[in-house]
């Protein structure tokens, strides 16, 4: 017997159902927003992905040779293959340009729950502004498409890698330091980044200033505990986004929070993260924020913000909070009582069809009791049985699969009667 | 600059709307006919392949190894894994077990138009029965599944291996020479085929009758051709097949084709194709047929049928038979006239996203004459102004972006106005 790969997933039916309905109300939130659909390749050439990460990636991407001795990797993520597509075909595209995407991704991690080899994961990119208004939208549409899905219990948190790198600066800590601090800071370990910054040299003081601002979510303590010119730029947009989150966006529940660090390599300004504390540990459901990245890849500078959100773990966190999803059902199946009633079933099966229910019919000619109890397997709704006396009169039994109730109707009135 | 890789293709947001749209008149009929959708990985097992369609395979797959030595591949076709997914998880549920799926298959090829290296398939698995009616539906849904994406111009072809099978048999021929045999069948190459019967010590005469049943369209005259109690039997199923399909399930121009052949290693009895016309050489858009599978792979052997379709293929054909796709559009494109109307236009744009309508808004804050430029590159169908002096009258300017036609509407009625 064959077997599955380690750390990959085959849906049945049940969980396809999920998954597409899922899929649709995302789908539609973002169009709502004005964001198009796109589509690349599900490999890449290696290198796109070790110039946006770093060589250290390659551990964790599923990479091979194709036969014309080239180096290509399964995605591990999207936005390097779609900003790829855009300096490679979009450049000209009027802007703002906003594009989104549903793709699986590959990592060769180690398997766990909520964490697969092979994951989808929704996201979008919009390239052309740098206004708060287009961070605001941004982050309010992550924070809607979530909601729409049905999950109750939603946090986010907004920061600002431009206030974070000023503090960096202005206590003139190394690229070296930084990159000790931001692991620390991102798992939220402040007692290891206090001990860490008077280490570095900083004085006590300073170093709780330090800690009250990665911790505080009032962005006025924040302007009062670092003073510097380039901060209250900073502090300005980050007020004006969050204004317009609250009171055009209408979204109440959000926290600033400086101590969200992400890849500081190509996160720019703002970011933002969204968790569902339905899910444990492995809470995070979207992040994002602006970025740069054309410049990298070979194209004309321009402003970058986007998000992805990991398509796994919102139905994860779906099912945490016991949502309630369509249920799988079929619309009618047909019994032929017997061998001569299959034509004339087959032609009410395909009527039926025609007019978009979902309908099957008995073809295995198994009798009452065994066509009944697979039709209960299927959850259908009604039972159409097609037997020789009834259609004599030009009619069928319909059976109410719930109820248990049957009725005689006339085949002109079939239609009527189910609808 | 990063490239694609060759072979593999990025789709715009033009192309998104047509595949989406395709998929889903696709999906929506597989449901219709009582089919449930299910999704396997993207890779598999080397072995899996290689156990259905021998080692040579090995040549035209994407393979690697996997941190854990394990030799894996990019799936080349979708019905193993799907079988796989059915012995390992799926035998015990109730049959008929209607299923089908959309996947990205991936062949090591040479590009051409219309093959490429990452493709896209639609299909399906029909696990359990094996009677004509089962098999006339299956052929009947392929056909309505293209028929439904609006293609015009389809032709079907219906064969039985089985009775290529008898013919072989009843001449004595070898495996080797039906392995030499079958691929000049399948190319309609009748007059190699004469000649090579002819070098295994066929008589004229019977060869003639041979190439007449790979010819004919007439099953009555294939039944006289060759009369034995074998492929009398093949040939009643198949006519009641092809009543069906063309009494019940109204499908008339498809014809009798015994040359078929597909794989003949796991095809066993009824085989289908369909072609457009349109495409030229690489006409055919769907093969399937009866197979067996499930006992090579480890499971109980039960009846099995399907087919796949080729999902860019069919877009192409509907390219070349003009067809109109869905246009894409955006219903509404909110212009704030000055910074002050920001807030309100993002409330108006936030209301009507609610209603489930796609709307965007200018975040660039670039002016009246190239905010209309840009709208109406997103195909907007109307605009909304919104300005001070409408505003004190709680009104906005509705622009029509066919006729160019302004009014003024109050706010609360902008929702009627624009639906």
């Amino acid at each position: 017997m064959f077997k599955i790969p380690r750390g990959t997933r085959d849906f049945n039916p049940e969980e396809m159902q999920k998954r597409r309905y899922i899929e649709k109300v995302m789908r539609s939130t973002f169009q709502s927003y004005g964001y198009k659909e796109v589509q690349t390749p599900t490999f890449e050439t290696l290198e796109l992905f070790t110039a946006k990460s770093g060589e250290t990636i390659i551990d964790e991407l599923y990479s091979f040779t194709d036969k014309g001795g080239r180096g290509l990797a399964l995605r591990p993520e999207l936005t390097a293959p779609v900003i790829r597509f855009y300096v490679e075909k979009l450049q000209m595209e009027p802007k703002p340009l906003k594009l989104f995407y549903f793709g699986n991704c590959y990592r060769y991690d180690r398997p766990q729950k909520g964490r697969y080899r092979e994951f989808k994961q929704a996201g979008c990119e919009i390239i052309g502004p740098n206004t708060p208004e287009a961070y605001a939208e941004l982050i309010a549409m992550a924070y809607k498409i979530l909601e729409n899905t049905g999950l109750k219990n939603l946090e986010l948190k907004i920061g600002n890698l431009n206030i974070l790198s000023s503090i960096f600066e202005k206590y003139k800590l190394t690229k070296d330091q930084q990159k000790y601090l931001t692991p620390l800071i991102d798992k939220s370990q402040f007692e290891d980044v206090f001990s860490a910054l008077k280490d570095f040299g900083i004085k006590n003081d300073e170093a709780s200033i330090i800690i009250e601002v990665l911790q505080t979510t009032d962005i006025n303590k924040i302007e009062k505990l670092i003073d510097t010119p380039s901060i209250k730029k900073e502090i300005n947009e980050l007020k004006k986004l969050t204004d317009l989150i609250n009171n055009s966006f209408k979204i109440r529940n959000f926290q600033i929070n400086m101590s969200i660090v992400r890849g500081l390599d190509y996160y720019k300004g703002i970011v933002f993260e969204i968790e569902a504390p339905a899910l444990g540990a492995e809470k995070q459901l979207c992040g994002g924020g602006a970025y740069e990245l054309i410049a990298l890849f070979g194209g004309q500078e321009t402003p970058t913000a986007g998000f992805a959100i990991g398509f796994d773990r919102t139905i994860l966190a779906l099912e945490m909070e016991k949502y309630q999803f369509p249920k799988l059902a079929l619309d009618i199946y047909v019994i032929p009582v017997n061998e001569d009633m299959i034509q004339k079933s087959l032609e009410i099966t395909q009527k039926l069809r025609n007019k978009k229910l979902t309908v099957d019919i008995d073809i295995f000619k198994r009798g009452m009791s065994k066509s009944l109890k697979y039709a209960s397997s299927l959850n259908a709704k009604k039972v159409i049985i097609v037997g020789p006396k009834e259609l004599k009169n030009d009619s069928v039994t319909i059976r109410d699969m719930d109820s248990g109730k049957q009725e005689i109707v006339k085949n002109k009135d079939i239609f009527r009667s189910i609808s």
